[in-house]
């Protein structure tokens, strides 16, 4: 099982999330492009130290949108789209060359993953983007996606990934945010449920029903208070139960 | 003898000089990298145009200052300066990859051109950042200059340029902006300066001197009226009498 | 009958349209205020001879994408619209105290003009900012809008806007522009329908009905070949037919 | 004795030092405007928490430069620095207007406060800014500086404010931040020359003269660890010997 993060969030002078605290917990690092987050010297230095302690960097490309922090959705077009996304993952390759690694993986950010997962524009644009700069590099989404069918259908490389706090409708879906079961907040249900999914491939719905959940990396966030603490507890928790590492 | 010019400085639904018609005429094109100008969708653009027609493309870096169009100097630290120059290479690397060429080249532009051509910091980031990325990129400057000093220094390779509408003072340098003999208005003297530049190494300086003028490329301009008709000039005043290819 | 243009749309060392010719012609200016388009040192200058020429001044607000001219429907949030929307109406005005004017209304522009034609939140925002800032401030919208309605509700001042080149539906509302009878080419009938508008209130729908138009002003585009002529002619045509005044 | 403060210099998503603390301690408020630091949600909010407060608004004008935090000196020509300046000054003043206050003065951020201290072109761009918007409105700078002189030439009125933290030269000068003795460590030390300044108008240099220090402000930092709590002190420090109030 992988573990990964959004990292690399600051913007010059502002900073957020632990970085370095989560580097030591992740096994891959989807690091912000710049669009709508992610100084090139925040950049350098997430790519330097993910190198050097062996996590998979990964770009986490998102809408232009510095104010919005790519949090809300924007109508591209979908070649302006794809552009977009080849420019980050090209400016986050610059670093992981001078760094002595590559781009591993491609993840959409915030209002990008969202959109990606029900629209076909938006998901046609991450995916021709991910065509055209290397169709061997795997996409990390949700299993079930729009974007994650037509990745498949591309014949690009997919990565499921959970959310271990993170309610499940029956189906194997998300339940939506505005309900109140969205999240799961105590931390060692939260614990439990990421070593279930590592162990057994599951996960238990908000109605009582097991469901399978095949994912091959867990999401685990970094901006919240607590959350460094949460994501070294799943870690720690799948300590002798599943290997953790990197796809 | 190399024809260079700038190229895809337009932003989103701006545009600045007319791209397809100069690289019906330059041999090397000076791609902007989306820091003073230059959007992904106009980099896209530029990079499949100049394959298909044969022109080779660099990395010309700016300031990040769109509102300036990278031409106010900024005093950037060396480190955030190296960064933001790397990744600006990386982000057109990427396209460049799609269309099936790379970055030949580096050339700062703007006023990160002029403070790198006499200031040991900026240029030193340049080089840095040059270094890093891949060693064996040439930096297209100004010979003599401190960039293109510090850039032999650290093994780099430099690509010397001239101007054939600016005067030069009996030492090799250029006459500074703000006196009247700055530039050369007369477009069958810049013809004929051209010329006498690819064909015999040199130029007539201000005071009627013949200088040495070593120079590899010569840099044309698009962004003023007129321009494109004499950038078409030069290279046909060009033709029986120097070989015109890049580098 | 007023007549309003776009104006103020470069940025930086990038044009858009031709501002001085505009200014003879219009009696409204919709002055970009610098998310989607105009720097400071443009909306001074377009306010200066704004006033100079005795055309009246308005908040051409958008949202905040340089990168898409603020023609791409962006999903902000009501507060997080209406705070975009202040601080442009903010700067505008300091442009128009400082060449002896002040903003005397507000109209939205590209994609957040479409949205708050039909959306509830984005119309509010729009509604909420003026309403704040000083509720006896017009807005200049559509007839039949969203935002007309919404703006009217909370006691507004709405001028109405027409479309002289655009093809209307018998009902009153705007051919979509999918529709390959969305646009009207011929200049001569531009400048009837203007006429038409400005003498009857009245305009030929596409089915070859007339139906009301009753509008206060008349939209003229300047970004497009012709514009500036054809924005001529319509003026030239309302000569003796109709008085051409701000609202 | 005024006590002011950076405010409102997060941007979206990030913050930068603890607002609303601080506004229990200044009794004027430096509000970022946009360019550096700032989006407009966070000045409203700023505005409507220092009306409440009883704290006076000032705009806290800087170069556009989100990445550098406004901290890298940009060479502006005069005209484009004052429109800038003017921009920002309207945006804020939007705020202000519905939270029912104005702005009461300007004060330059980071390396424009830096640059305006000593450069004729800069500092006159500010009082140029100021003169055009509102000659009644103040400058709040270091006394001795380029910018006091030319505010005080141009007729506005200058604001001296002091920095307790800051050691000074036995003319009167800071130290420059080069020198070891630049800054005043101990926090007992800080409070202590904060409330000589507001009693006795002195400060001791760092040659242990004693030179006069005729302020009405002094500038508490807010982003640093601990900073809030030594504002505080100060504010507390002075409880009994200097009367605290905005100018």
């Amino acid at each position: 099982m992988d573990l990964n993060a959004d990292l690399g969030e600051g913007f010059g002078a502002w900073r957020l999330g632990d970085d370095d605290a989560l580097l030591d917990v992740v096994t891959s690092a989807n690091v912000a492009c710049g669009f709508h987050a992610g100084d090139p010297s925040t950049m350098y230095r997430v790519c330097r130290l993910a190198v050097e302690k062996g996590v998979v960097i990964g770009a986490q490309v998102g809408y232009r949108d510095l104010a919005g922090f790519g949090r809300r959705r924007i109508d591209y077009d979908h070649d302006e789209l794809r552009d977009d996304i080849l420019y980050q993952i090209g400016a986050l390759e610059a670093f992981c060359r001078v760094t002595g690694d590559r781009v591993r993986y491609v993840k959409p950010h915030g209002a990008l993953y969202n959109t990606a997962a029900v629209d076909v524009v938006q998901s046609s644009a991450v995916v021709a983007a991910v065509l055209a700069y290397d169709s061997a590099l795997p996409v990390l989404c949700q299993p079930g996606s729009v974007l994650a069918a037509r990745a498949l259908d591309a014949g690009l490389t997919v990565i499921a990934e959970g959310f271990a706090d993170r309610g499940y409708l029956p189906d194997g879906r998300l339940v939506p945010r505005s309900r109140p079961d969205a999240l799961v907040h105590d931390p060692d249900e939260v614990v439990a449920r990421a070593v279930r999914m590592a162990v057994d491939g599951e996960v238990v719905a908000v109605d009582g029903t097991v469901v399978p959940c095949p994912v091959r990396s867990i999401c685990l966030h970094g901006d919240t208070p607590g959350a460094v603490r949460l994501a070294a507890a799943v870690r720690a928790g799948m300590a002798g139960q599943a290997t953790v590492q990197a796809f």
